[in-house]
């Protein structure tokens, strides 16, 4: 993308609304706009990083062997009052009538029709194991929204909803889950803590939450140092393997880590002082089982191999994709602004022409991005005629973690500069080594 | 994907509710489940379609140059009155009021939110033209929904706004649109010919409906009979050269092509009589240039480089990406069920194995996977332990256009069966051959 053709309307000043640094950095950068309290406009750059995390969501789903499907942003209340919810939700679920006087609600969470569409369609222990999932745009309405997408009332989330005929193999749909979700958050280059939680609204006493640390971070979180050590790494797994989802399992949750819901102080103390960690954490994703709550409220059963009907065990497993978007920035920035991980930057690298109108700046810039362009990067081309230092500090601020500068003194010696947004190390090098480098770090992304 | 594992509910009886042949097959072949009157879910196999049609939209429009953004689905109410829609909207619009008592619509199109992002992001000339689109579920509370997906309450849509500085460079960014439409029909395997529309309540004298021929379309259309015979094909567009758009716009409107609703019977008959057609059309997609409506109502203006401050010039553009999945089933089917055209079929092959159990059998159906899969394709194995007659049912029923049959009598002599769904036509061949060949038909879609 050449940003003289792009719409990424970054703003000089610092919103005087915004609380916490991934607010302001969303805004400054030009991601998002606020069309009215917890309700944002994803522009052009913060929808491009939106679908990065949706498609990594996505492919390690489809991995685990979960299947996606669509439900509907809006649901008929009469599904909520089988399950007994409608009433007891409570003020942050927004309640519709349609022209006919019907009661509407904007989904706040899937259970419900999930398990519509199962009795519906499943009669059979045959067709289980079954994991059916979607990303799709909720609603509550929280009463002081805030923390700009952190905590917005239009929200995007992916949730999935596990069947299976016993509890045992209900909860190896469980351990899939924190597998898999331990994968995408570190594709994404986030750490995210699974810590023992406490079941909510959803319900469910076999739960975890997933939590980034960030100051900013809305829960207090306890845990033994040790769990920030471990690392998903690029191990293999086989997710139909019961023995090794557990393993994994125990691997990531037999330390001490819990939020201020949970916390145990005698558990904790027990833990050497040196390894006692007290800090924030934003809360990422969530995983449960809960049985078969909505399976017996709502008559979604199985015929047994032995003949008998019985109510399908299920769980429920929700990662917070727009709410991704503020808690990377959190974990992921310094005082000029957005440093984006390589698995979600909205362009793989920046190019910055010193000189635009050049001759020899223009050309080397435009070979850069057709030669980026063809090995299948995006590369966002700074063309416009600005000061260098307003291009240096727009790329700083959007934070792609790459930029290659072009300047007539380098290309003299036919060099141009890489320059890593994290390190903020540059390193001189022709222009095909530049790119075959780029083109080295996202292959093993 | 292995049909075993996946969630595919096909229903053997035809529900009685869907009155037309895709709303009938959508629910017969589990693409789509009703959750309330107009509102469905998508179930897996209709995501999938729901999905490449849009990822077409997506591709077609930034080939143009036009860029992706996401709005949400609420809209505050007093955007809508600074443009006075807000009380001509009628009972269409969903209306909604949130806890603090704040009136606030599901959108059911966004002109009045991209004015409102224009307006706090743009100034200057300078930053035109621009086209800023979205592809995000909308809502319209249609007193009689009907038709499954062709005429919902909640349906997805790709909606595009231009901004323009003059009223040349906005009819430009209209025929810029046309030619993306073309193209995008075209790719998904559907002719859709541009006609002569009215303005309706989004306003606008220069529009043009695109329309899809079929018996059960909701419009009355009449046209040139040498109108279906023009073709897009695989010419080269530059989206830039404005002769070269108007003359697209030429070739395939200067032809009579309208709706009831702008039909003019003298000019009609001026036709030859052999070719005049009255016929019936699906509406998929509409274009509108509509000047300064709502740019003069909202106050977005921009810099003209003589100093003025000018309302911008703007259009709107849509295309129906739920109801496109229904138009080419209306468009593509015959008594056994549904034939996808290459550009939007769920799956790319059929794999029926006719011995399930067999070793043979399963290992030549396992390495056809494998080979396919090795592709970048990805086929669906029919891996049930069923009658051969109930998996070729449900392979015409779903539509895949291409199977590959995989049985002990041809195994022996080293060859399976590559069948075409919509001829019909059957050919033997080696397993490596069915692969190439499918490889082959795919490349060029």
């Amino acid at each position: 993308m050449r940003l003289s053709r792009y719409f990424l309307p970054v703003l000089k000043e610092n919103p005087a609304e915004a609380q916490i640094v991934s607010h302001r950095l969303m805004l400054r950068a030009g991601m998002i706009k606020q069309q009215q309290a917890g309700i944002y406009s994803w522009l052009p750059m913060g929808f491009k990083v939106l679908k990065r995390i949706e498609q990594i969501v996505h492919e390690e789903q489809i991995r685990a062997g979960h299947i996606p499907l669509l439900m509907p942003t809006l649901q008929p209340a009469d599904l909520w009052r089988e399950s007994g919810r409608y009433d007891d939700y409570g003020e942050e679920m927004l309640r519709i009538r349609d022209r006919h006087g019907r009661d509407m609600l904007y989904g706040p969470t899937n259970e419900e029709m999930i398990t519509d569409i199962f009795r519906a369609h499943v009669e059979s222990y045959k067709q289980l194991p079954l994991t059916l999932y979607h990303v799709q745009w909720k609603f509550r309405d929280e009463v002081r929204p805030r923390f700009g997408v952190m905590r917005g009332r239009e929200f995007y989330m992916k949730d999935g909803y596990t069947f299976d005929l016993t509890r045992e193999d209900a909860l190896h749909a469980y351990n899939r889950h924190l597998v898999s979700y331990l994968r995408t958050y570190e594709r994404m280059g986030l750490q995210a803590i699974p810590m023992r939680a406490d079941g909510g609204p959803i319900g469910g006493d076999y739960t975890h939450e997933f939590l980034v640390l960030a100051e900013t971070g809305e829960s207090e979180v306890f845990y033994d140092s040790e769990v920030t050590d471990l690392t998903f790494g690029d191990r293999e797994i086989d997710y139909d393997d019961r023995a090794q989802c557990q393993g994994v399992l125990e691997e990531f949750t037999s330390r001490y880590a819990r939020t201020d819901e949970t916390h145990d102080e005698a558990l904790f103390n027990a833990i050497p002082e040196e390894r006692r960690r007290v800090a924030r954490g934003i809360e990422v994703g969530q995983i449960f089982y809960f049985g078969t709550k909505y399976s017996e409220a709502m008559g979604a059963t199985v015929n047994t191999p032995d003949g008998k009907k019985v109510p399908v065990e299920m769980g429920s497993h929700g990662i917070g994709v727009s709410r991704l978007v503020g808690a990377l920035i959190e974990a992921n920035h310094d005082d000029k602004g957005i440093i984006w991980p390589e698995g979600v930057t909205p362009f793989h690298c920046g190019i910055v022409n010193l000189k635009q109108g050049d001759a020899a700046c223009d050309s080397a810039c435009e070979a850069l991005y057709a030669a980026l362009s063809a090995k299948g990067l995006e590369p966002l081309y700074d063309d416009r005629e600005e000061r260098a230092g307003a291009k240096f500090a727009t790329m700083d601020l959007i934070g792609l973690p790459w930029r290659i500068t072009v300047g007539p003194r380098g290309l003299a010696n036919n060099l141009v500069e890489l320059t890593s947004r994290r390190t903020g190390e540059s390193e001189e090098m022709s222009a095909e080594a530049a790119v075959a480098r780029i083109v080295e770090i996202y292959a093993s992304v």
